[in-house]
């Protein structure tokens, strides 16, 4: 597939988006005009079938001949297009590890199950395998851009930015730093090394995709009690050198919480290690955030960083449930993680659900208006992950929505239509149960509750398909 | 599939499954005899092959021929036979309403979503093709087993039985009584009627299945709210007259528990309306009990009462957590169920990991020995799925397990192993990745997590292959 040189393209039929957090748009007849270069050149409603489609051809001075049709990809009943989600944290290394954490948290978690699998992935075949799996699979659940974390070592870090280019997923591509508190077979020398190897993997980066059209850098202390203050102070002049984006983690659990006290003692505030050390500004990514502040959210939000929320991993090593919904009213921007393996699922659609669930739990015991307050809609989960992710990882305007002049990475959702006599007919068509008579804001509802990678049947990014569904 | 005879058979390989709820047991190379019956006559260990299990035939007293093969059916690299799942509360009439319920809690969502919904199945077509989507749909889930709510028609409720027992799913079919609190055109006359009602769909229900073998009639006062006491002393009375299991709902809100006090002043609580109706008993299924007081707890346990714990629904309509593990301290009876449509998904799997969720959430917030105490471990909660459920509903010894006398209600497991490439290869193996080198504990929590109804390739009830994988 990503040999496959794009062509130009018509999208027709069903297509559903956010405008903003509070408004999803579903658009039917509509019409989206994809160029050479992956770019949206036209949005157009009204169009009924592939003549009405073609009948703007001239005006976009699109022409085509017998040899090189145009193509156009058209939704069927029961289908629509939909942004590619945007997986704003994922510890790529960690995949081997999804759904084992036993009842773990996060300090014991780290030390059990987590370095011993990420130390190994400096043998290059095995970070090959994890690698091209995960990338195979985060496609499939239509993650378009993902912020991957990958492990210390150079050579396994830069095979990540490969494999991302070479499926063509828009991807941050992060080699971990972290000289501190980790075990001695799984740590970087000191802070020099530490800079210098991620200085390695920015330098194969650019060699590979010198525009970053589709895979970037992205400085990433691995969290503050991993990265000595000297580590710290150079990836931050490092950041304010390269004007790279940084990702990290803040405040997923109250025991790190006290740790990050003990080793900062010099810092207000977990947040405050990082702002201190030039690390938090609007090109940051702090992924959980679970407990922070008013004060840290204040900070948070004067810098203009962005919270990958991570529901499912959250939940699953019981760090507690963050209050999205105030971070929203702040005016923060706001994504999903899927936090592989802290989270179970590389699927940016449990994610979705998941945040639902989880402001339910936090509306639970509260009565009335609070309760409501808390609770996200559908359409607000969905919004964070897609154009909510986008902004989080500084490609606002980009990707995350289909607007003139972004570009076109998206997936083709279809879903199941039950028959008259409700029992299985012909191929698997999923889990989500259509019988007709939803509305379609219900049918997306079906679709973020039920639905899964059967769901997405094609994933284009930057105008190029990556992925079609497996039978 | 229904109407194919039940053969002599021998399941071959790997197994899982619970002998208490903290023991999960894994057996490689064993082999389990089906006899025609449906039934396990013997489970034998160290049997490596075909060839060594043929050799056990003699000791059965089993003879094959030429015309008449006994079929052997092995497990396969990464596959394993589980037994098939409970779910011990399920409203079949909700299903087409899974993933809708918007902001809702209990007693909005029933006028809003639930009420309209149910009545419509009193068109037969319409129930019809929702039931026999149902049904197809929780097998392919691996559901042997359901205690299913129906609506207050008989003719549908009928047709549910009807379907059940051609499908050859294993299930208690409860016609909804309600005579108050509901709307006019959705409700009971009153209890002369609804007790009418429920004797002429046992009466059916005995007809096409006189010995229950596959199908069987529950008294089903909805819940108390929904019942006048009249009907609730009559099908108290019902059920001491027919000795048939009871289900209904109880504490699933705090709202609905302030209407049950409000409705029964003379009761001191929600249970002891059951209880002084005679409608809590060992035979008796109580769905939710989010929020039972202690005094509540010893008056269950006392009575021998069952609880089916609807992780996903209590969450999705913000009703609360439940405090699972104090039930199981006090040997209370647990099972898990889906609580379509409350819970938005018909998988008793997705029910089992939104357990563990659960107890997690339940989790946080507390430290050292409590925080562990309450969080559930995998294999508890697959005990909660299996033979949890079978003793919830009064299934003990029969269903839920692997042991001789006990009848074959299995799922044949399978999940992908990743190829040394990393990228997808064939055809779709479900979204579970095996790399190998994971414990077999740990590929039975990866199954959990991330596994669907992809990676339940085969199903059994009693012998009888019920549903065989799509693709």
């Amino acid at each position: 597939m990503s040999g496959k040189a794009v062509e130009k393209a018509v999208y027709l039929g069903t297509f559903a988006h956010s405008k903003s957090l509070k408004e999803l748009e579903i658009a039917h007849d509509a019409a989206i005009f994809v160029d050479e270069s992956g770019k949206i050149v036209a949005v157009e409603r009204g169009v009924a079938d592939e003549a009405a489609a073609k009948s703007f051809f001239p005006k976009l001075n699109w022409t085509e001949s017998q040899e090189k049709p145009i193509q156009i990809i058209k939704s069927k009943e029961e289908q629509f297009f939909f942004p590619g989600f945007i997986d704003t944290h994922i510890h790529a290394s960690q995949y081997p590890n999804a759904g084992i954490f036993g009842k773990s948290t996060l300090l014991d978690w780290l030390n059990t199950y987590t370095f011993p699998l990420e130390s190994s992935l400096s043998s290059l075949p095995t970070a090959h395998r994890v690698y091209a799996r995960v990338i195979a699979r985060t496609l499939s659940h239509g993650t378009t851009t993902a912020a991957y974390y990958a492990t210390i070592s150079v050579p396994a870090t830069n095979l990540l930015a490969d494999l991302c280019l070479a499926a063509g997923q828009r991807a941050l591509i992060g080699r971990c730093c972290m000289d501190s508190l980790a075990p001695d077979y799984y740590r970087d020398a000191g802070p020099e090394e530490s800079i210098a190897h991620t200085r390695a993997t920015i330098a194969h980066i650019a060699s590979i995709d010198p525009t970053h059209a589709i895979v970037k850098p992205i400085i990433t202390p691995r969290f503050a009690p991993s990265c000595s203050s000297q580590l710290l102070t150079g990836l931050g002049k490092l950041q304010k050198e390269t004007g790279l984006p940084v990702q990290t983690h803040i405040s997923e659990n109250k025991r790190e919480i006290d740790l990050v006290a003990e080793l900062f003692p010099q810092s207000k505030s977990y947040a405050e290690v990082y702002d201190s050390h030039g690390l938090l500004g609007p090109k940051t990514v702090l992924a959980h955030a679970v407990h922070i502040t008013d004060e840290e959210r204040a900070l948070i939000k004067e810098r203009g960083a962005g919270i990958s929320h991570c529901p499912v991993s959250n939940a699953a090593l019981s760090s507690g449930m963050a209050a999205v919904r105030t971070w929203l009213d702040d005016g923060i921007n706001v994504g999903l993680g899927t936090d592989v393996s802290g989270g179970y699922s590389p699927s940016v659609l449990e994610a979705v659900r998941q945040a639902l669930m989880c402001s339910r739990n936090l509306a639970m015991g509260e009565g009335g208006e609070e309760a409501e307050r808390r609770k996200l809609s559908v359409e607000e989960a969905l919004y964070l992950g897609t154009l909510g992710g986008a902004k989080v990882v500084g490609m606002e305007g980009r990707v995350g929505a289909f607007e003139v002049g972004m570009e076109w990475d998206a997936q083709l959702v279809g879903m199941e239509e039950v028959g008259l006599e409700g029992g299985f007919e012909g191929a698997d068509g999923g889990a989500v149960d259509i019988f007709g008579w939803e509305s379609w804001e219900n049918k997306l509802a079906k679709w973020v509750f039920n639905g899964d990678d059967r769901n997405t049947l094609a994933v284009w990014v930057r105008g190029r398909l990556v992925h079609e569904r497996r039978s």
